[in-house]
């Protein structure tokens, strides 16, 4: 198995497999290529053999200066259950921590259960939102009217914990660890 | 009017009109929030008076640290060829200078002339592509199969021209200037 960078060429692929691991939603529209230029550096793709089992597009945000953002993750789904989707997380957690930032953002829609739990289980907090539901707490219009989000953040430490290269806070407690096409 | 960088509650105004500003094409699925929240140092709306007349989202790119990328553009078909389209980019331009940045990229697909004139009379040049087609440079695939590009880029002075501000090498040739949603 292999974890590496995105670079141009795997938008094409990425694009032909999304909509199938997405159980059918059009979701390539929202893939655009600049994640597979321009932020390939907190961007990457997994591989088993040549094959493309998972995928993470992120970056770091510039409107924030201590957070980094995941946009959009993905596991092949018969690569599920296996941990790869921690392992995406944990190298993006890495490449967000040497570029010295504090926090990472995620975000998902209030029905993926699987996503809030597997964030949970990554150690992300649930942002305080305007209503809870079910336990969880939901910020309405997030995304665009009708978007309703539940806004995750963890800390994995700032520019001096990224200078001890993989440990120190990015240590990671035990979790379910489900890797999820969200 | 008024040129201002993008909030959050922009989203919902982008996603409103953008369908309508681009003849019915369905776009908005490919207008991300994370422009108005992560990419707001480089992303703009003009208004004149509360209506929503143009809109630039663009961000620093980071794979490649001397440039700065326009993701997405557009001028109300109402205020076209007023030299709306000029204006957000050299908006663009000084805050991709004022960050560093020598060279701003964008593209544009082969068939769209107006999109080609423009960023020529802006002063970007046309990148080599795979093939010259009516005298244009294309390159093939460049967003996905099938998704051939012409690959604009435009030199606007390094971090040493952002100490000057707003004058030096962001002084613009003449052109047409017009304003299109591309």
């Amino acid at each position: 198995m292999r974890l590496r960078h995105v670079n141009p060429l795997d938008y094409d692929r990425v694009l032909g497999v999304v909509d199938g691991w997405w159980g059918g939603r059009a979701m390539s529209a929202r893939l655009s290529h600049v994640f597979f230029s321009h932020f390939a550096p907190t961007s990457f793709v997994l591989e088993s053999d040549a094959e493309l089992i998972g995928f993470l597009l992120g970056f770091l945000s510039q409107a924030h200066p201590d957070e980094a953002y995941v946009h959009f993750v993905g596991v092949h789904p018969d690569f599920r259950r296996l941990g790869l989707g921690r392992r995406l997380y944990e190298r993006f957690f890495m490449a967000a921590q040497m570029n010295g930032r504090r926090y990472v953002r995620s975000i998902t829609s209030p029905s993926n259960t699987l996503s809030i739990a597997f964030h949970r289980s990554m150690g992300f907090e649930l942002l305080h939102g305007d209503v809870l539901i079910d336990g969880v707490p939901v910020w309405f219009d997030y995304a665009g009217a009708g978007g309703h989000r539940v806004v995750f953040r963890r800390e994995i430490g700032g520019a001096d914990a990224a200078t001890d290269g993989n440990g120190g806070r990015l240590r990671l407690q035990d979790g379910m660890g489900k890797a999820l096409a969200f």
